[in-house]
């Protein structure tokens, strides 16, 4: 299998997208047809979202690069839950898109070779967000499973949530503790540079501060950043712009709710019922494409 | 449920024992008896594992007051390896052993809390390991579901392994990164103090630099200590030593390979055969409860 930046970058550059569909199903926001019955068993449960993650495949594969399924909305329905996690991947990939699993694993030595071997194996993602707090024996294993395998790794560099400061925002010898992360990374990711100019291991980036995710272009020129945050966290397809280096390439950006759950969203639902969920998440998928390209051409 | 660190306490005063073993199953370290067939399906290894972790709680529950199996080794077996997972701590619950879910889980808002439902729910462990990456949007979903629910919360402050330092010790205005972790910990914590005089939100704190587990305890003084990499890792019992107040609690120290597989570890192999795995694990539970007790008691 061929290196996973190159991969991702030629998606991007073949369907002229950046754009990332998270999926965080959540029972209560389904559709009224996959709407679990009232106690509805774990198995129930991760049944619909089964269901309702390949028609949201479906709808969302001209228009995006990847699904990014968060594992957190599947574990508290145990093993079923896990099987419909494993199902969308496998899904999703049958469909041409990568998988961005966000599992945001870590641990170290022959404890994160199995978390690895887990979620960058033959049935796992393309690639998976890990947690940087352990150091570099908590990301080597991941890096060199996906080395192995052909697929990446997104390090947690930089947050979008308020609190994200009060760790990666300290200063250390003048510099935020986030651009000590960004260095790690980017030191573990060099010898792992693909075609693309690329490296597997990539970084989450919120982009939510325009001046940190310059920062992080510039420290970071062959990572491909994961941005998270646009739409329904508030963010806009402007605040990616320093995500993006000048050759346009450089970031995917996600949205998970805003697309997911577009027909239930402030921009869409006085024009969708919610029987018409497919064209509401067609018409934000559409949408947030159209702005996306519209600021990474000016990057260009 | 009554509070966590209560529960905790009581069982170490009863038992005599701060000993924590942690089931870190690898198939091919399985005694003969439980060995899966070569190429064996990902039910048959979760089945094996199943039987062995039910056996070793029933030779470790008179000698330990907690089991902390790892996750990370159970889900490369999808949604059977979770089965097993959620097997033992059913089946170590029911013999009366606290379980720490050793997850290192991370997240923020509405998705760490559904980290926080399938982990520290009903069916869940009774306290799991948390990392601080994201700040306090990260933790205090995990530690309001604690509160509900009489679990508990261990946050990732200091970790034992080498490359810990390249983030956890770089200084912020003199101190490193752990101890900044540790008050953002200490202060999530005391709101949620039990009668025991311990916090619900403990700390994982390697114990292999004695400085740093000293600038800890004084740190963290209601903090629930888990100590990991004694025996196996290479940490011994007086490693431990600056880990405990001077009333002789907060910490409990955990051992995994060391236990669960003694019967190949150096120390027991020549006085114990394979088939004799469960008397290897008791002399060495044994033997590591009691040289605890001794570092224990000087501390008193």
């Amino acid at each position: 299998m061929s290196h996973f930046a190159d991969r991702l970058c030629q998606a991007i550059q073949e369907k002229r997208s950046c754009v990332v569909v998270g999926l965080d199903p959540r029972p209560e926001q389904l559709p009224p047809e996959f709407q679990p019955s009232p106690g509805a068993s774990a198995e129930e449960v991760a049944e619909r979202f089964r269901l309702f993650h390949r028609q949201v495949v479906e709808v969302v594969t001209p228009h995006a690069v990847a699904v990014k399924p968060q594992i957190a909305f599947f574990e508290p329905y145990g093993p079923a839950g896990i099987a419909a996690y494993l199902d969308a991947i496998a899904f999703a990939r049958g469909r041409g898109l990568l998988v961005i699993g966000d599992v945001k694993r870590n641990d170290i030595g022959s404890t994160a070779e199995a978390y690895a071997a887990a979620h960058l194996g033959p049935d796992g993602a393309d690639a998976v967000t890990v947690n940087p707090y352990l150091g570099s024996d908590g990301l080597k294993p991941f890096i060199q499973v996906a080395a192995r395998n052909g697929k990446g790794v997104f390090v947690l560099v930089k947050t979008s949530n308020p609190s994200a400061s009060e760790i990666q925002d300290l200063l250390v010898d003048g510099e935020p503790v986030y651009v000590w992360v960004a260095r790690l990374a980017r030191g573990l990711g060099e010898a792992h540079v693909g075609r693309s100019g690329y490296s597997l291991v990539g970084a989450v980036v919120g982009a939510t501060q325009a001046a940190s995710a310059r920062t992080l272009r510039r420290e970071m020129p062959r990572a491909l950043f994961l941005v998270p945050g646009y739409g329904a966290q508030g963010g806009a397809a402007a605040d990616c712009a320093p995500c993006f280096n000048p050759d346009g390439l450089g970031a995917v950006v996600n949205s998970s709710r805003g697309i997911l759950f577009a027909y239930a969203e402030p921009a869409w639902r006085q024009r969708f019922s919610p029987e018409d969920w497919r064209a509401a998440t067609e018409a934000a998928v559409t949408e947030m494409r159209r702005q996306i390209e519209q600021v990474r051409s000016a990057q260009g």
